[in-house]
């Protein structure tokens, strides 16, 4: 006799897309972190919580609210595209060229993330190739990795992507045959997640002048991501590349309200040609039906009202001064240090730091845990590097001056410092 | 001598997921209407403008921005899975048994719309199976569509799914050696949309049982949409699916804010077992970092307040009154007309009608054209319909009172009424 023994059935099975679910890499190692709510993070990329604008979003929203029939509005439903009045002001703030045209091609969107997850979303197939800065925003190259899309590094200098490393990119996928595959190149002209760079005028022009080489053999659309473009500390704004003459129909640029304004509000924009506009509509009307009117019209708000701009004026005060107290501390015990280097961004939240050759970096380092031991925070340089095209370089770290004041960043800088001597780096001759 | 031509580049080339971004079928139709400013709409499923809690959330807002600590906490970025207090206010609100657990296994969404895509996209593989009633929410439908799902419909009364045609069709599925394939049953257990049906507690009891009954042969997720449930107007609530006893470790439960408050706000919810909970936070994670933590505070201030409750009862006397208006204008209009006929429902924002056999309600069909024509927009009911399982009954249309103010309901019925007779449908014994 025989007893047939089911098998018993699993509760939930999966699709594919929920079994390939990635988490954020960083996010393990930053859950570490706050196990010791002593540790100073120097990591998250987050905006400093006394810059955010309380009295002005305060004023904005009381102003709304007062209005019952503009309140009202804001409480409904708004459009999937977003609000025509805070696109319009947008436009015309960011684009010199055409603005109202960007206007009619704009998405808002929940921050620039969801801008350039949809876009790369709708632009790739598993396979495409994505050129990008070597090294690069990190979190891009997660979204590009759960597409299955393949980031390919270009090599960079203090100016960003170089032009002659695209170029030669370019030549050895056309000569492998790939050219077909090349779908995009992923940029962020100022102030460069991580490495801070920001890319001349002249650096601009040529690399524009490249895709206008390959124009006629690929297709390859030019992703601009703007996200740091208003923390400029010093120099004057460079042109942006849709006012530099970029191809408006082979060109997406992107910007959020999340680094200049309040990252709470989930605002972010972008603009694209045809077809990737009605496809990305669509996604987005399938999805969400639209972001928050709400948060759209107390950006409107301060738009309008012209507070912005002096919001920027403090911000970038206030970013400037600790950007100038991490440097500081860098210089004084990090410099002495034998193979450190990094360079003064002139924007953005971030120090760049190469370490010693040799000095390992990353979650399996020994920096890493001489660091998490001392009470400070990193992110590993590594996890900014595409997969293919450069090496990755495993001695370098971002720093954010971005959420710590002051005295913690130079407190944070003097544990790594000591973290580094501690993890017996090669390169390094003082204990 | 020969030249050799090259076929131009093309400007984008988009991927599969771009190329195959559907629009919602509904939307061409919403703006055709936007054309005739004049024409009644009892199409979009909006809420009333005048019912939005503009002074409610004035009070919340002004209270959250006069206090910088928490204000700034407001505008920082939020956690993906959403704020833990609002999380514990609507775990507590909305589930009698373990509210705790709801509230760890909750991720917050941009309406639950972004849930039930989340949800779907995570759980389905293009060509498996979601059981649904027979009419459903057309957006969901689209939701499955644009996953490469297919949708099957289960007969439905006026108590909504009707168990023994669950059981059937999960006979005829196993017959087909289909079985593999259904991963979920969609249920709107209250005020449904569109068929405004509610299941009373005894349907609740069997639609479980059946799914009892399977459970060691499939695995199949319940997915629960309680988007209209607070909008009843009259008797008692009836117990959740939770609460009745799903098994929690194969129920998903999702609400929104959007009915009961506002829509402007994008805050919507849901509950969700392992492992989906994990793929789900993930691909959120990658999508938009989590959602605005400001209206978070916002929605969690007025659940805090007890301003909801207060709120509801107004809410629920507006609507109760308007649904009241369209049914004395169904009453005084349609029911003269043999053929058509409509339920009164307890809640929620719509009436489902039924025309006379033969009329063609659809987009093509002369009824629509009709309507068009003397200004009167619904949703033409075939778009209601899964497109397997079930027929698809072309003589049916949703109306919604939630929109129009009551003179204008009463005026749209006329005028629809008027098509009907005029798009000289069979069974209409007048002219």
């Amino acid at each position: 006799m025989s007893t047939v023994m089911r098998r018993p059935q699993p509760l939930i099975t999966l699709g594919h897309r929920g079994r390939s679910a990635s988490s954020q890499p960083i996010s393990s190692l930053m859950s570490l972190a706050l196990a010791n709510p002593a540790t100073i993070s120097l990591a998250a990329g987050f905006v400093d919580n006394a810059t955010l604008p309380v009295e002005e979003l305060g004023t904005i929203s009381g102003e709304l609210f007062a209005d019952p029939r503009a309140a009202r509005e804001a409480l409904q439903y708004g459009t999937v595209v977003g609000d025509e009045d805070l696109r319009r002001g947008i436009a015309h703030r960011y684009f010199a060229v055409q603005p109202e045209r960007h206007a009619e091609r704009m998405i808002l969107t929940a921050g620039s993330n969801q801008f350039l997850q949809l876009a790369s979303e709708c632009l790739l197939d598993p396979g495409d190739i994505v050129l990008c800065a070597s090294p690069t925003y990190f979190v891009y190259l997660n979204i590009l990795r759960d597409l299955g899309a393949r980031a390919r590094g270009v090599g960079t200098d203090a100016e960003g992507m170089i032009p002659d490393e695209l170029e030669g990119a370019l030549r050895h996928l056309a000569t492998a045959g790939e050219l077909a595959r090349v779908k995009a190149v992923y940029l962020v002209p100022d102030f460069d997640n991580p490495a801070a760079t920001t890319m001349s005028l002249e650096r601009r022009k040529q690399i524009l002048q490249v895709l206008e080489n390959w124009r006629d053999r690929a297709t390859i659309l030019l992703i601009v991501d703007n996200a740091y473009r208003e923390l400029r500390f010093e120099g004057e704004d460079i042109p942006s590349l849709s006012d530099l003459g970029a191809d408006p129909e082979r060109t997406v640029e992107s910007g959020t309200f999340s680094k200049n304004l309040a990252p709470g509000l989930r605002v972010g924009w972008g603009v694209t040609p045809e077809p990737l506009y009605t496809a990305m509509t669509r996604r987005k009307g399938i999805i969400d039906f639209g972001s928050p009117h709400l948060n759209q019209r107390l950006v409107a708000g301060i738009l309008n009202s012209g507070m912005l701009d002096e919001h920027l004026r403090r911000l970038r005060e206030a970013y400037r001064a600790k950007r100038d107290a991490m440097i500081a501390a860098c210089d004084e015990y990090l410099r002495p240090i034998a193979g450190v280097a990094y360079d003064v961004p002139a924007g953005g939240l971030y120090v760049w730091l190469t370490l010693p050759e040799g000095c390992a970096a990353g979650p399996d380092g020994e920096l890493w845990k001489q660091a998490l031991d001392k009470g400070v925070l990193y992110v590993p340089g590594q996890y900014c590097y595409p997969e293919e095209g450069d090496r990755v370089a495993t001695n370098t770290a971002r720093l954010t001056f971005g959420v710590q004041p002051p005295e913690r960043l130079r407190e944070g800088i003097r544990l790594l410092a000591e973290a580094i001597r501690t993890s017996g780096t090669r390169g390094n001759p003082e204990p």
